[in-house]
């Protein structure tokens, strides 16, 4: 052990022990601290371990009033992006803080490169929606003192990263069970991708209704698709040409449940005479839209301003327990459900 | 004249030698170059008004590819903000430029401590969305070699801001003219709030349309609202309550036009049988509501888009002339016209 403390190391080790750890001068740890990419990729990957076996962390920066949260979405692939940018601002325009907004093309990890130059830019925290870090990806971030918080995602198999989202189980249960109610008994639903955990949790939700009622799933009523417009449309029109087609069918997003909609209309289907549609998230264009759209609200600006105002606690420095908080789906029940035809 | 020539200055004023004319330090000149705020409202304004007189410009920087664009909306209350953003993404995406994201809480113009912020942290370069800058500011930013581009605005006063916009007039001409054409002798125009010019380019084009048909345009059916879904119902019941109601309304929006197809279910008006609409902007949900929605196509990814590339040329050093650019809106036809009812 050297006395030769760095004055960025937290606690006894310094950049120095890793150094002679390594076998690699100090300059070459601080550049891979840095993200700096002119360090070969297997001294990196060296440096990285010894970093992480001696726990090192910066110091916390302090908050200059200028800083930026960065705010990364897989895709801006559906309106409700609109509705957590929102929720951000509302917190972010109270105070100095700017938001740097990036999109990961579709893809639910950022990619090495997106991480390196995010180190290079230091911003105070990062807001991760509908995607997540690898575990050394989130490691890098933490050595640099730069928070993460994830806005409602597939995220099992990180406990160690706060997220926030809603209660997707109790959604599907709600909308499911709003349907059986009205006496539905063949009651479809399409959901998110199969790799999405949000759209498992809602078909979960979906079961557990039917199971409480004592009603049979079809499974060929059980579909995924992606959540936008045409994946409702193309499973609506293939469900609804079924001779024993569905009374009622639970979209994935108020999105997906228009293109039900227009499925229906183009067999001549009445909604809800005919078939009771209900959507999921509550955007605002759900209320206008004819007939006005039953649907699940997912409270996406309180999700968005929840999470920002813990990306802001972590980043001053508040110790806050690795967690998930999942704010209330709530059924709101509009025009488009009614009880299922007399057979 | 001093030879004390600064390397920031370009030409033959230096910092040094507008302190002398306006008897402050070198330091004093600094900070206001710098957006520092703690200069005296007086002295700044003095300083300032000697940085205009010698056009003082500050050397281009070089272009570090991890420089931010800034992308100012003047509200986030549309869906089309997306579209704008969207089309932002797809040329930065290219690059390692970062996209900063603010909205000025429905102000068409900055306040002055977001454009000091906006100096202290020199960003390569700022989109503005339905929003400008006032003669002050844009000179401040000029001075700091921070080129400005304007998305589609009221921006009939700045020739000296490179613009891109859509032929709104155009736009207005056409869904007119189809109304017209269908036979339609009573069409309502519900356009945007009368201070922002794109709206009232539109009932201009609205007017001529009818002057090239001899058709008398009657006042009672120019309405202005705001471009949101409630201006379009609201104005829709009272438009098509009245006993001499209309057997067409032009939208200013496709939300707008949404709220108006909502007023005519209420009123239990059929569209088109009843009643032709037309929208504006072609927003991705126009084509899936029912019945899908004939509207202006505004081609905000292309505008956004282009905007963005030459702000990136500006960025470089590329000499853009002073210029508006238009690119072309083409009417849309889809189920929500038809020719009027019988009388």
């Amino acid at each position: 052990m050297t006395d030769d403390r760095s004055p960025t190391g937290l606690g006894s080790t310094t950049i120095a022990t890793i150094a002679q750890e390594v076998g690699v001068s100090s300059a070459t740890v601080s550049k891979v601290l840095n993200g700096r990419s002119d360090v070969a990729a297997g001294t990196r990957a060296r440096v990285e371990a010894s970093l992480e076996r001696h726990r090192y962390r910066r110091r916390a920066r302090r908050t200059t009033g200028e800083g930026q949260i960065d705010l990364v979405f897989h895709e801006f692939g559906s309106d409700w992006a609109l509705e957590i940018i929102r929720g951000v601002e509302a917190v972010t325009s109270a105070t100095q803080l700017n938001v740097v907004l990036s999109q990961l093309g579709g893809a639910h990890r950022p990619p090495q490169s997106w991480v390196d130059a995010l180190i290079a830019r230091r911003p105070l925290g990062v807001l991760l929606v509908m995607c997540n870090l690898t575990d050394q990806q989130r490691q890098q971030l933490q050595r640099q003192a730069i928070p993460v918080v994830v806005v409602d995602t597939d995220s099992a198999s990180s406990a160690s990263v706060p997220t926030v989202g809603s209660n997707n189980w109790n959604g599907g249960l709600l909308a499911t069970r709003h349907l059986l109610e009205l006496g539905h008994r063949r009651v479809a639903i399409i959901s998110g991708p199969p790799d999405v955990l949000c759209a498992r949790a809602r078909t979960a939700g979906f079961r557990c209704a039917h199971e409480e009622l004592g009603v049979p799933v079809d499974p060929a009523l059980v579909r995924a698709g992606n959540f936008h417009l045409d994946a409702g449309y193309t499973h609506g029109i293939e469900l609804l040409s079924r001779p024993d087609r569905p009374t009622a069918i639970f979209a994935g997003s108020d999105l997906q449940a228009m293109g039900v909609l227009r499925a229906a209309r183009q067999l001549g289907l009445d909604v809800p005479g005919d078939l009771s549609v209900v959507g999921y998230d509550n955007l605002p264009v759900a209320a206008w839209i004819g007939p006005a759209l039953t649907t699940v609200n997912q409270p996406l600006r309180d999700m968005a301003g929840t999470a920002t105002r813990m990306l802001l606690d972590l980043a001053r420095g508040v110790a806050l327990p690795p967690s998930r908080i999942d704010l209330v789906a709530e059924l709101v029940v509009r025009e488009s459900t009614a009880p299922p035809p007399p057979t």
